[in-house]
C-alpha cells in the first residue's frame, strides 16, 4: 500500500525575496520521512490573501496532509488564519479558549494583552488548537491543514505535537552509495537496474568535487530486503 | 510599474525527502531581487511525469518568467525534457546543435558519447539552447520557462548566462532593522507605518535568541528615499 501523502505550504515574502533561507520544509521532510508520510510537493508563496487561498485549496484537495508555516502572528503582515479560514468557507474571529491561553500568559509575564497580540486568538470556526510550548499563540488544525508557527523553535515544536496524531505508513528504508564515475558512464546499467526492481526508488544526485564528476545513487524502499539487494547489485555494477 | 515577476519549479524527490537542503532557490532569489525581478512563488515536486507538466502549465500562465532546476541528466530519472515537451505539446528528440556538443566534450575528454549522455541532447522543438560552462550539457528555454541542471554549480552558471536576457525592473531598496521587543508590543504602530507608506512592504520577522524575543522589521520599495523615510519614522517609534 502506499504511504499517505502530505504537502507543505510555506508562506513568506522572506523566503522568496532571498533574505532568509527556509528551515522549516528541510526540518519537516525529515520527520515525514521517518514516519513513513510521503511529502509530494512544496509551495512556496508571498504574504498575499489570494495566493494563500488558491495554494491552500490547491494542496488541501491532492494530498492527504497539508502542513503550513508563517503568517500566524500578531502584526499586519500575519494574515494566515483569515486566508486558511477562507480558503475553507469558515468565519474567523476570537476564540474564548486561544483568548484565555493568551491572557494567562500575558498576565504571568506582565505583558498586556493588546489589540495586536489578540489577533492571535483569531481562529477559523472549527479549528482545534494546536499546542504552542514556546511562546503560547496556538496553532491550529482545520480539515486537513495544520497552520503553524513560521519561527523555526515554534514550527518544530508544533510538529512534534501534530505528527504522533497522523496515520503514518512503512518508513521507508534507504541507502546511499557514491559512484566515484560520471553519470553518463553509470546511467545505462542503472536504467536496467531501476527496472529490474519497480517497488524500489532509485535516484541519482550528480555532484562534482574538486573538478571530478561523481554521482550517489540512493535506493529507497518499503521492504529492507529489497533495498539490500538492489545495493547490493548496484556494487556489483560498478566495483 | 510593479516589476517583472518569475516563479521556480524545483524537480527533484531528493529535497523532498529530506535528503538534500535545496542551495539553488535561495540563489535564484537573491539574484532576481537585485535584477528587479520579483519572485512570486516556488514550487517543488518530486521526479514524476504529470506533477511536472501540472506545475509547469500553472507557473507559466501565471508569472512572467519560469526557472526550473532539476532532471535534465542522462539517468533514468531525468524526464524534465519530455514533461516540459508535454507541457507545451512540443515533440522532444536528440537535436543536432545539442548533439554536436555533447560529441565535441567527450571525444576531448576521452569518454563515451553512449545512449545515456546523448540522452541530454533531447530538446523540446523550438526551444533555444542554454549554454553550460561546468559540463556542457546544455539546458533550454521554451517559451517563458528557463529549464536549468539541478547541480548548484551549472545552475548558477544558466542564471548568470539567462538573467541579461531578461527585462528587469527596478532593484528593490531595503533596509533591516532590528528592534529587540515582542511583535505583540510593536505590531500596533508598526501597522500604522504600513497604512502611511503604502507603496512599500514593511514585514515582520520574528525571532526568539536566548529566550528572548524580538523581529527584525524589513522595508522594501522601489524608491530609495521613500525607504529610507519610512526607517527613519520606525526609530523615532521604538527608540
Amino acid at each position: 500500500m502506499p504511504n499517505p501523502t502530505a504537502a507543505m505550504l510555506v508562506i513568506g515574502d522572506e523566503i522568496l525575496s532571498g533574505r532568509t533561507r527556509d528551515a522549516n520544509m528541510h526540518h519537516l521532510a525529515g520527520r515525514l520521512s521517518e514516519a513513513g508520510i510521503t511529502l509530494a510537493e512544496v509551495r512556496i508563496v508571498s504574504d498575499d490573501h489570494d495566493a494563500i487561498v488558491a495554494a491552500v485549496r490547491a494542496l488541501s484537495r491532492d494530498w492527504d496532509t497539508v502542513f503550513t508555516s508563517g503568517g500566524i502572528g500578531p502584526t499586519h503582515d500575519d494574515i494566515t488564519a483569515d486566508a486558511i479560514g477562507a480558503a475553507f468557507g469558515a468565519g474567523v474571529g476570537i476564540r474564548d479558549d486561544a483568548r484565555a491561553l493568551l491572557a494567562d500568559h500575558y498576565a504571568r509575564t506582565g505583558s498586556e494583552l493588546n489589540a495586536a497580540r489578540l489577533r492571535m486568538a483569531r481562529i477559523p470556526e472549527g479549528a482545534t488548537l494546536i499546542d504552542n510550548p514556546v511562546s503560547v499563540a496556538p496553532g491550529f488544525t482545520l480539515g486537513n491543514v495544520h497552520v503553524m508557527a513560521g519561527v523555526p523553535a515554534v514550527f518544530r515544536a508544533m510538529v512534534a505535537t501534530v505528527l504522533p496524531t497522523l496515520t503514518g505508513g512503512a518508513p521507508l528504508s534507504s541507502t546511499s552509495t557514491r559512484i566515484d564515475r560520471g553519470e553518463g558512464d553509470i546511467a545505462g546499467p542503472l536504467g536496467d537496474l531501476a527496472q529490474a526492481f519497480p517497488d524500489l526508488s532509485i535516484g541519482s544526485y550528480p555532484f562534482q568535487k574538486d573538478g571530478r564528476f561523481g554521482a550517489n545513487i540512493v535506493i529507497r524502499g518499503q521492504d529492507p530486503a529489497r533495498v539490500d539487494a538492489a545495493t547490493a547489485e548496484l556494487g556489483t555494477l560498478f566495483a
